[in-house]
């Protein structure tokens, strides 16, 4: 299978497809055409077939999609079948946040560590995770086999500290500060930029009016 | 103008020539050539001008771009120029993260009130607003003006709080629950689903190894 060539916006409705076939399966469904599974997600038949023939069809003429084995395949390709070691950076607010979510861990997103610069803040725990200062990253991320920091600091410090994680050998990075990193070719990064996110939100609702209005 | 033909690709990366223009404008840098700006943005000089072109181009040949009015012009395109009424549904710890960032203050989104369903929470304050039961929104928008709603909640709830928040006359909803809300096509919908940015940056993590591996 050639992984390389399939594009960031199949691979961005991946969870999306991943989300709805676990919901089937929490009903109990069996199977699903790609019709109703098309009605359900309010995206065209033809987008989920030709979305899931990049990665080897699973689907049957006449029959449809097994939704368990799907969901399964899924998973696999989204690299969840394997258990991801996270650290966060930036134990603020919005870091508290996803190291709360539960959600994640069900996935097998687990937060192993949790670094802020602040000394005041050292040793406290967060979920039974205990902060720690920036300066035992390095060993840490070693000794823990790490292979995603989470990024919730502000952006004056995201570039050196990209650096620094780039150093230490990770090779993903969340990104949730409001700047865009440069890292080697092989360092993935995914933004999450929340400004950026409501000023779409902004414009749409506005221009939806003002067309409205006319 | 005609602003209905302008795909949600292109409005995606508005917010982000808001930025780097915004950054530019600080370094009190006055005008700059679409090359210029693709070098720092690391798009083509022709996405570039094809993309302000939806809007009027702003461009003059062998001048470029005058910064401070494009970064003008962009705010106005994004509905900055106005000021947004929020209400925040959900104050845990996602929801008191956006209210503490006070990025969204300086853009003109501010935050009136704060609801949620926890008894235990009425009447206490998140930065000077109080935490109000979901009996009060009805009367709360209308009173207060409010155009965006801001979903912290869980994914059982969300689809109830939505119905309701369309019955109020809201008419953009920034969504952060694990869901797909069925809304009006008059309603704008901004989702931001976390875990599934997560499984992206897990997959092409995984994917670039693998790849790398052969």
């Amino acid at each position: 299978m050639e992984y390389k060539e399939i594009s960031q916006a199949v691979i961005s409705r991946l969870p999306r497809y991943y989300r709805y076939l676990g919901e089937l399966k929490d009903e109990g469904v069996e199977r699903i055409s790609s019709q109703e599974l098309s009605k359900k997600m309010h995206v065209t038949a033809s987008q989920i077939r030709q979305d899931l023939n990049h990665f080897g069809g699973f689907g049957q003429q006449g029959y449809g999609y097994n939704v368990e084995y799907l969901y399964v395949e899924i998973a696999k390709i989204l690299g969840l079948d394997k258990e991801h070691h996270l650290i966060l950076i930036g134990a603020g607010n919005l870091g508290q946040a996803l190291l709360n979510y539960n959600n994640f861990e069900r996935r097998g997103f687990i937060f192993k560590g949790i670094f802020d610069h602040n000394p005041k803040l050292y040793g406290l725990k967060i979920r039974d995770i205990e902060i720690r200062p920036m300066e035992e990253l390095s060993s840490f991320i070693k000794k823990n086999d790490i292979d995603i920091a989470v990024l919730t600091i502000p952006k004056i410090s995201a570039v050196t500290v990209a650096e620094k994680l780039v150093e230490c050998n990770i090779k993903a990075i969340w990104n949730f500060a409001h700047i865009d990193l440069n890292v080697p070719e092989n360092v993935q990064v995914e933004n999450v930029h929340l400004s950026d996110s409501l000023m779409k939100l902004s414009y749409n609702s506005s221009r939806y009016h003002d067309i409205g209005k006319k």
